[in-house]
C-alpha cells in the first residue's frame, strides 16, 4: 500500500483535458496493488492542485517520457 | 518548483542496485526547473525509505513502464 496510508484508490476519474508539462511540479506514479487494483497517475500542479491522469492517455505518456528524458546524470 | 518548497535538486545521487518492483509505494517524478536543472526520479520504498533513480538506468524505465500498463481505465 502507498505509504500515505490510503488504503484504497486514490482517483475516482482520470482527467481528460490535456496539462502542459510546465504547470506540472510533480507525476506520482502509484503501483496496483492491495490497496488498488489498478495503478494510478497523480500530477500535482505548481498551483497546487492533483489531478488524476490517465496513464493510457497519449499525452500522459509523453509528459513522462518528457521528464524521464530530461536527465543529465549525476552519479 | 515542486510543492514541497525544495528549491534546489533534492539527489545528490541516484542507487545503482535495481529495487524490485514489489517493494515500491510510490514513484515521483520531478521534472527540471528553475529550482533543479534536471529531473529527478524518487521511489518511496513499502518501508517508508525514500531512494532517489537514475531514470536512464534500463530497469528504472522498466518499473515506470509496468507501472503505466498497470491502469485498466476507470474513467
Amino acid at each position: 500500500a502507498p505509504m500515505t496510508g490510503e488504503l484504497r484508490c486514490q482517483c475516482l476519474s482520470t482527467v481528460s483535458e490535456v496539462i502542459q508539462h510546465k504547470r506540472i511540479a510533480t507525476v506520482e506514479l502509484i503501483p496496483e496493488g492491495p490497496h488498488c487494483i489498478h495503478s494510478e497517475v497523480i500530477a500535482t500542479l505548481k498551483n497546487g492542485i492533483k489531478s488524476c491522469l490517465n496513464p493510457e492517455a497519449y499525452w500522459v505518456k509523453l509528459i513522462i517520457r518528457k521528464i524521464m528524458n530530461r536527465f543529465q546524470g549525476s552519479s
